[in-house]
């Protein structure tokens, strides 16, 4: 059984209490803790050796992105984060400096953005290690970017460039906080994801929470500069098909009524200029995701990086 | 080196924050997220194959055990839970039956304590599963019961009976939710812990966070009949030093002003009469834990169990 099939037949089981304003199947769970004005964040995200990262990593850099992964997340919230929790599973014989400098790579980012490393749990697992993070934040109360509210019509952007993150971007990405919340701030964001998983498989979240489909329009999709290298270098899959489908990009997918789309990109090139925003296409009535590839148009078949599919 | 080593090595490092009311070294953190009265629990805690229960455990027990641990800790901070996220690591070609089992086991103890699973997160671990549990709670704000506030002359007291807990109880209890929160509005508490890693271990965390020490009384720790019946029926390890020793009991250790012992014990036996309280000891100005053990005080020398020990 598929991870997301898992999660969508566990979902309506799920104990839920009025305090929880989004439950599972968004970037993280919003929950009306009582804080005037405002709704809670909360997000859990691990990563594992073998997958996420190898043990020839610099731990620096894998305590960085275990914990821009969350960061990443309660962006596409629109929110902001306040505190995580550190939980460690190792192998008995652990070398102290390894988990010294994966801390370093954390409280690095951490500070950065101020957000308070709280505590945790070190437990063991004797074969490698995974580390998990679990983050709170919070949002304006109902200003919360889910990945309901696309709709018909809507222009769909992207931030950044995509494809290829496994050769470095991965462990190094910065985590689009700031940018979120401009959006938030200036423009009526409908919907908003970030891409883990790749464009392909992520869209289809958003689709599917809203109850409708989409057409891409292959030139427009931002194909990083590492995804045209390894097509040109190995072949085999082209630099669109890495953009749709590598995963770990980290990026913001989201949905703006049409009619702000020149003023958003107009904006962004301001605010952002160093930062890549493209209009990759728009969302539709009709269910699916279709893409146009030099004028003809396509069922988009690949489904996205998945965590059982390709270890 | 030693899990409370590292711990202890990591914790001056920890990026803060102004909101970090309590940081690593407590069973929460505690956080003022901007909620008028009270503050924000915040705890996470998992449960690994091989180590917290076994292949063949059942896995709605299992379930029940991750989840209870959790509620253990926000009791133990005179906490009420308000929602949990579950992360999940599983081998590839997991039973989707023993997962639903699984959350079942989490779903039953969640309802009953009024938390909703608000979602969380499935990966991958091939060799073994680990069950993750990230918790919110809150607490009124100055009311949170910290480790660090035990005063000499204190009463030393704990709920339930201790050792053989892992002949089946560390997969059933019940965490003691409603007898802490009991205690904190009837009584001046000056410090609690949860029992997990066996009492002479605990006790230690609290003395150490407060800068006190301890005696216990040999007779007066309510050793479980479970202890006793390993001791009888196997030898080796006395049924006190299981009471000391074994872990996972997962009841309430705390200090009171010796002046309300009586009181508590009249008020406690009202109010909850089929849960045993037993007054264990006292909190002495000079370091160490002692015990008197048939009229000689003797230092305690086991550590309680950790988790790098005792796999």
């Amino acid at each position: 059984m598929h991870e997301f099939e898992l999660i969508e037949r566990l979902r309506p089981l799920l104990p839920r209490h009025p305090s929880l304003v989004q439950g599972a199947g968004d970037d993280c769970a919003v929950i009306d803790a009582g804080i005037p004005g405002f709704h809670l964040l909360f997000k859990t995200d691990a990563v594992v050796e073998g997958f996420h990262f190898d043990r020839e990593t610099d731990p620096h850099r894998v305590g960085h992105k275990a914990l821009a992964r969350c960061l990443s997340d309660i962006a596409a919230m629109g929110g902001e984060p306040i505190s995580a929790l550190v939980t460690l599973a190792l192998p008995a014989h652990f070398d102290a400096e390894y988990v010294a400098r994966l801390y370093d790579g954390m409280g690095a980012l951490a500070s950065k953005h101020q957000v308070s490393i709280a505590g945790g749990e070190t437990t063991t697992n004797p074969e490698r290690l995974i580390l998990s993070i679990s983050m709170i934040g919070r949002v304006p109360a109902g200003r919360a970017l889910l990945r309901s509210g696309a709709r018909p019509g809507d222009a769909l952007f992207v931030t950044g460039e995509l494809g290829g993150s496994r050769a470095g971007k991965h462990l190094d990405f910065e985590p689009r906080l700031e940018q979120a919340q401009w959006l938030s701030k200036h423009f009526e964001i409908h919907a908003m994801i970030d891409l883990s998983d790749g464009l392909a498989g992520d869209v289809r979240h958003l689709l599917r929470e809203s109850g409708v489909g989409a057409e891409l329009l292959d030139r427009a999709i931002p194909v990083s500069l590492e995804a045209r290298r390894t097509e040109r270098q190995q072949g085999g899959k082209t630099a669109l098909a890495s953009a749709l489908t590598d995963g770990e990009d980290f990026e913001l997918l989201f949905c703006v009524p049409p009619g702000r789309a020149v003023a958003l990109k107009d904006a962004w090139r301001e605010a952002f200029p160093s930062i890549r925003l493209s209009c990759i296409g728009k969302i539709t009535e009709a269910r699916g995701l279709r893409i146009c590839i030099r004028g003809e148009l396509r069922a988009v078949l690949e489904h996205g990086y998945t965590h059982f599919a390709k270890p």
